[in-house]
């Protein structure tokens, strides 16, 4: 966005060696859609046989692709398929001509890939309430098919970006009854961006062969705990998207109780969600919020999240405050059942609370100290059920504010 | 709390004249609850005869005053009323010793000022999860008792603040059916407060004779759209707490229909509301966001709050950034019914959107004129029912981040 952000310091050493899944190829090409400098259109193919699925955002305000791949991912032929984002305009709010831009778009590239336009799924991602310059998608679909190669994940991931400040993948490989089976998957998304920026995208592919109902009962349910598990602001895109494709070209079979590979799904969808909140908007924390002990998962969820989206409780962990009032405060407003007296509160592995006042051996000092680490953990039992929730997020920091209202656009 | 902050930019420019309300004295002390070099504590004494309504905080973790009056206000005798207040420590998630040191404050106080214990209330605002140097209170009962005036409105006012950087009263005499009818308020309150601090409190006072049953009645419905109308960060206290009391000395009953008293009760109680707002933590700008149109109050109520609570649309609002992509997003994201397609947002008389896109005679540059404004309106149109809301809330600032990260407690 013309501005220079610094890598952030929550963000790994480097893009990891992501496996090479088979049946899967990448390009990148440079469309000006808004950035003039760098490519900012992604292609993947997926050979015939592949199958996909998907989770997006439930924002009634959905982007015209959320739309278009809502009806597509439902149905399934062998054809193979495609993915098509574009960053820089997220053809969100922008009537009956998002709707034409993603068709034109679909469209030409299913005629030039060969594939049926309903095997064409499309993400774009950054300005809301602009129109996508879709011809100019168009225009590079001719370079990007012929340009196509296996290794182009890192590209893809770059292309992608927004106001990231690093690419995101991750990827591994498992031995399944004696074969190999890959994983590979790249995200986007460093909150609900800046300045007029939306979006988590991610995209994971795997070699491995499942049927198109299975993959998507899976994914839907390990998105619970990875993609929307993940918060930074508590700010919902218009246009979040998650698609995970299958291409069988390993020829191993995934069944429902094959749990080696379902495990390695789930980890590398928690992966990436757990990269976007690493590259959250002013981020110098990364924050796990666990809650335990809820009459429903619900409530835990509900309590996890109301902690993990508090403005206070946010500032204190950028402010390196062991300040467990505004945990207690979160808990009480979160409309979620708990009771002072049952409540349990740790920071890190420090009990800093319980039954309904500050634990008597608790020494603000350690806790404070703890505080000074770049990953912290918060651990709340509610001491009423047996239900818990899981959920990531990062502080709330000058940075945030900075990139979000000093910068006009 | 050490720091000095200068008077926020939204506030008035003097404490309103408040009008005397015959039956109510005010007296102040100080009593090192946790600052040491002005008053901390209020007492407010009514007259016998006097009923009292009052509207508390929903949190699950209610501070022991909060639960202390809920039992209380309930019953009414004619002996009068007090309402005991101190600032600088909460008295919330304190375990049993909360509960035992509201006991001995209310208990002391019926004491020295010949009440039922029943009939006093008290609240705490301040640092959760200290121990009440209650004894510091009783210690200033006598004192408190032999100051009382009737025009101490101010000092009380200010006895109650914390990180509020002025004091807030509102006030005005009514005519009524050729007899005058004052009411004088006081508030406190400017965020979910620094750095350990929490609470809106307010407590109103007229010399109208109401009944008991009528005056909760108005009152809790009257909260909805004043107190219960207003966000600064989404976070809610342990220990908000609005008391209500009707002296009955003016000698003018008011009864159901009484509208010229009602909507004088209502405006002060919205006055003292918007106060709490313009001392919003690091707040530069008065944010008023209304949705008509909306199949119910509560999702009207429900797009109104996602918007005021969006920390992208509160950064915008801050960076002086007419980002309408965000105002949709933000009604996306909140749960309630809304059509892309049937959406009109206006900031100020400015329309932006309307149809599923930007209006087609909107200049950004007009709206980014508009911004400047200190006081700012957005106004949404959902267009599929009848219904409609008002909040208002404040913009998010660096402001808010240096109190509530940069100073450590």
């Amino acid at each position: 966005m013309g501005k220079s952000v610094s890598v952030s310091p929550l963000a790994p050493a480097e893009f990891p060696n992501l496996p090479v899944i088979d049946g899967v190829e990448f390009s990148t090409a440079a469309a000006a859609i808004r950035h003039h400098e760098r490519p900012d259109v992604m292609l993947a193919r997926m050979a015939p046989g592949t199958t996909v699925a998907g989770v997006f955002t439930r924002s009634s305000m959905r982007s015209a692709s959320v739309l278009d791949c809502q009806e597509k991912i439902v149905l399934h032929d062998d054809s193979g398929a495609a993915i098509i984002v574009n960053s820089g305009n997220a053809n969100a709010f922008t009537g009956r001509n998002g709707a034409m831009a993603v068709k034109s778009v679909t469209k030409s590239a299913a005629e030039i890939l060969g594939l049926p336009e309903s095997r064409v799924f499309s993400s774009s991602t950054g300005v809301i309430g602009e129109k996508l310059p879709h011809e100019r998608i168009n225009a590079k679909l001719r370079e990007l098919s012929q340009s196509l190669s296996p290794h182009g994940a890192r590209n893809a991931a770059l292309a992608i970006t927004t106001t990231d400040t690093f690419p995101k993948g991750a990827g591994k490989t498992l031995e399944i009854n004696g074969n190999h089976v890959n994983i590979a998957g790249i995200a986007k998304g460093s909150g609900m961006i800046a300045p007029d920026m939306a979006t988590m995208l991610s995209y994971v592919f795997t070699d491995a062969k499942i049927s198109r109902a299975l993959l998507q009962r899976k994914v839907s349910e390990f998105s619970k705990t990875t993609f929307n598990g993940i918060t930074v602001d508590g700010d919902t895109s218009t246009s979040d998207t998650v698609l995970v494709a299958a291409t069988a070209k390993s020829g191993v079979e995934i069944t429902d109780d094959c749990k080696e590979f379902w495990d390695g799904l789930h980890q590398i969808m928690l992966e990436l969600a757990q990269l976007i909140v690493r590259d959250g908007e002013g981020a110098t924390k990364f924050v796990e919020v666990s809650v335990s002990g809820a009459i429903s998962a619900s409530d835990a969820r509900i309590h996890a999240l109301s902690i993990a989206n508090s403005p206070l409780v946010k500032t204190a962990i950028a402010g390196e405050d062991p300040n467990w009032g505004r945990i207690v405060m979160a808990i009480g407003k979160s409309g979620a059942l708990a009771d002072r007296d049952k409540l349990t509160i740790h920071i890190g592995d420090i009990l800093v609370a319980a039954e309904g006042w500050a634990a008597p051996e608790y020494v603000e000092k350690d806790a404070a100290e703890y505080m000074k680490n770049r990953d912290i953990a918060i651990r709340v039992d509610i001491g009423l059920g047996r239900e818990r929730a899981v959920v990531w997020t990062c502080d709330f920091t000058h940075g945030y504010i900075a990139i979000n209202a000093d910068y006009r656009s």
